[in-house]
């Protein structure tokens, strides 16, 4: 494109609180997502566009910095930029997979920080001072009128704030009323179960994947389709192909349960089309899109959802801590009512005090601070975790390289029973878990995954992974 | 009896922390419904009683006193007194209800505090300062462990506290083990139906009685079966002719929800002899059982559960607030496995804040002393209520005399539409209840519900009276 394809685009504010080049790169995005560009079409190069806004040239550099490296656009040299042609689905070939009988234990959630734990943030710097006079203020303000049965979606400062944050810092444009409160993703999943589903409708969830997303469909009686994660992620054609009529799928878009990989933007389209035309609904659960260390968080699958058929799930478990209990769902417009009534049905609300302090925690700002703080110390800390275990373990594993979550894959070199070796790592009080047990496939290669997010240093990684080493 | 069946009475523990008239009538309890002593057999009288114990007349007065209140036994003058021949259950006779499709509203629980506002506590006097107190200290005390996932079923020391106060104060014993941590009624009935039932099972409810229990029961696709209630509480036989193969039954035996009639003791054993034959469950939902004025509270129906078939839900909405969103329940020794399967495949237990200020509350003694306060305080303005509606309202209503429970029913003499004037008396910001919308059978005696726990005085009832009277 030159002018004529920019005029498209909606212009720039300068007052907006977006930077100019997340304003550009929202821009196209959208502009790709409702078909005003299309795959294949060119877009000015960097230098081009340059000088038709005025701007830095860095600006329309990390704009098509991110564009490119979520998959949207790509250099072609000579024939300059143009929007990826591989935004349409490919057909990978997959096998049909029978759904496993055999429930994955909770064991993976102790009440008990162990190394390599996955699913817990990191503890130690939690601000807890902070956290504690939030706590204290919010008990002595304590009136009747707080005292009462709480609004069941949730307290209204707390709704806000969570969509407040949503737009800035995952894209999504919702109002409170869209946000309800739920007490975990197990709640969430149900929540949307109950309003959305009967027994017997057919849900995709991926292969491998977090355990207790295929374990809840089963024990309410719907009919999971296990369908398999390659490196972009969802391979949504399997889907289409294994169950075509499926009501509903539930996927990990930013960072892959467990594989941390990220659904590209063809898979992405392709599955809202899916969803658009099949009249389907996407559980999108972003349990950690903030922790991504390549490059600015991905904006939420969500954001990209016209036709109201992504639910968002959310939850405080990863950005704040475990037992708080508080996750939330954000529902297209249209099924308020439904999830309203839904809500009222199955639950009484979360409790005010809880919901207060977090209100406070987002309205002060410290939310914010803390998942920066906690998105450059992850940083940190992988590397560590990742240079420690290397320098220990060498040939035997190999690190997959992944672009954020909260935990490595180490493939375990020879074909290692990845069970067998958790086993006993658990013996010796170190607590990975094994990808086979995160699979339906049997097949899959055998990989440890660890979490780093509570290992401080090198040092550490190195002498867990003298831990490890002998039981090898 | 004389001796001889004295005999097959335990000796009573000087050392217990029971007073002797409570040991005693445990006793004679505990002997009739273990079938030591049946229907019709004579006991001992007062007096002879008091000379075998060598204890002081007033003891065995008071003992003999609450057996006659509860029904055990009778006071036949020549004849002595003997174990109440009554204790069979008769057969009522009483029509099939279908079930309501219509959904009761939660209108009933707006976030707000409106005089008469059923399932409210006195808000005004719950002891706020030490409550703040016990928050601050909790929030601050808050380590790194206490932020993982909390244990699913509950904070040991909360599933501690509340077993030994449901062994003190509503006779249930029980290990921590058997006592489970939800977010209010909803989420202890589905996690029940979760556990034990499954979709289609045909399950009792009281007629008229709380809506969102048989609503939950059709959402969650169970069978409701409308049992009707009269002045001994559920009529088991009816029951048993509507659905003798009910897998479980639903009651409130300690003051029915909402006629406050308390389940007679024939009822209780029938209904306990049928859910050992039928290996069915019963839920005994206690929601208030410690408010009870006429006397001490009853014991659970739960005490007297020798065969593990009553599952007993227990809420601290009452007793301390709705916004905490705590609840309990103790599950039979044998289903404690069963229970800890299911909670944690879809719950991921309550926030550790709240049961920790809770466990604190129930340790350092303010529990126990507050539920006293409440018991007397409300007392006091159940009376209060009673005389400043009777003031105004004189012959238009009939207050039904109950034994205890937070509201009054207040039948409209006239045959007045009870929905009719609700409606009118919430456009006036009076939040009564209309005991037709809490029943199946449209034939119900019309009458209002009034909660007195937030009214203070007879002057306040007064007042509001007479913001009713032009609306009748």
């Amino acid at each position: 494109m030159a002018a004529g394809t920019l005029a498209h685009l909606s212009p720039l504010d300068p007052k907006s609180p977006e930077p100019y080049y997340r304003q550009i790169y929202g821009r196209f995005r959208n502009a790709i997502a409702s078909g005003t560009l299309n795959p294949g079409d060119r877009i000015p190069s960097a230098r081009a566009l340059t000088q038709e806004l005025g701007l830095a040239r860095g600006t329309i550099d990390a704009a098509y910095g991110l564009l490119a490296a979520e998959g949207y656009i790509q250099a072609r040299g000579q024939a300059g930029t143009m929007v990826s042609p591989s935004l349409r689905p490919r057909m990978p070939v997959a096998r049909e997979q029978p759904v496993a009988a055999t429930p994955y234990t909770p064991s993976f959630r102790p009440d008990s920080i162990l190394p390599f734990q996955m699913g817990l943030p990191a503890l130690d710097v939690f601000p807890r001072k902070i956290w504690a006079r939030l706590g204290a203020r919010a008990a002595r303000a304590m009136q009747p009128i707080d005292m009462t049965h709480p609004a069941v979606p949730g307290l209204p400062a707390l709704r806000a704030g969570i969509a407040a944050y949503l737009h800035v810092s995952r894209g999504i444009d919702c109002a409170p009323s869209q946000v309800f409160l739920t007490s975990g993703y197990r709640h969430t999943l149900e929540l949307v179960a109950q309003a959305l589903l009967k027994p017997a409708d057919r849900v995709w969830f991926e292969n491998p994947g977090y355990p207790p997303t295929r374990e809840l469909l089963a024990a309410m009686r719907l009919a999971g389709v296990a369908v398999p994660v390659d490196a972009e992620g969802l391979v949504v054609a399997e889907g289409l192909r294994l169950a075509p009529k499926a009501r509903a799928a539930v996927v990990t878009p930013a960072h892959q349960s467990p594989l941390c990989v990220s659904l590209s933007l063809p898979r992405r389209l392709a599955l809202l089309d899916w969803a658009r035309r099949n009249q389907s609904w996407i559980v999108e659960d972003d349990y950690d899109g903030e922790y991504r260390y390549a490059s600015r968080p991905l904006p939420a699958l969500k954001s990209l959802d016209r036709d109201g058929r992504v639910i968002y799930a959310g939850t405080f478990s990863k950005v704040l801590f475990p037992s708080l209990r508080l996750a939330y769902l954000v529902v297209p417009e249209a099924q308020v009512e439904r999830f309203e009534r839904t809500q009222a049905m199955f639950a009484g609300g979360s409790p005010q005090l809880t919901q207060a302090i977090v209100a406070d925690f987002i309205a002060e700002g410290h939310f914010a601070r803390h998942i920066q703080r906690m998105r450059r110390l992850y940083a940190e800390r992988r590397d560590a975790t990742r240079i420690g275990l290397e320098r220990v373990l060498g040939a035997k594993v190999r690190i997959d390289e992944q672009p954020g979550g909260m935990h490595l894959i180490l493939r375990l070199q020879g074909r290692r029973s990845d069970r067998r070796l958790v086993a006993r790592m658990r013996e010796e009080g170190l607590f990975a878990e094994a990808l086979s047990d995160w699979a339906v496939d049997r097949d899959i290669a055998p990989a440890l995954m660890v979490a780093f997010t509570n290992i401080d240093s090198t040092a550490t990684a190195e002498r867990l992974a003298r831990r490890i080493l002998p039981l090898m």
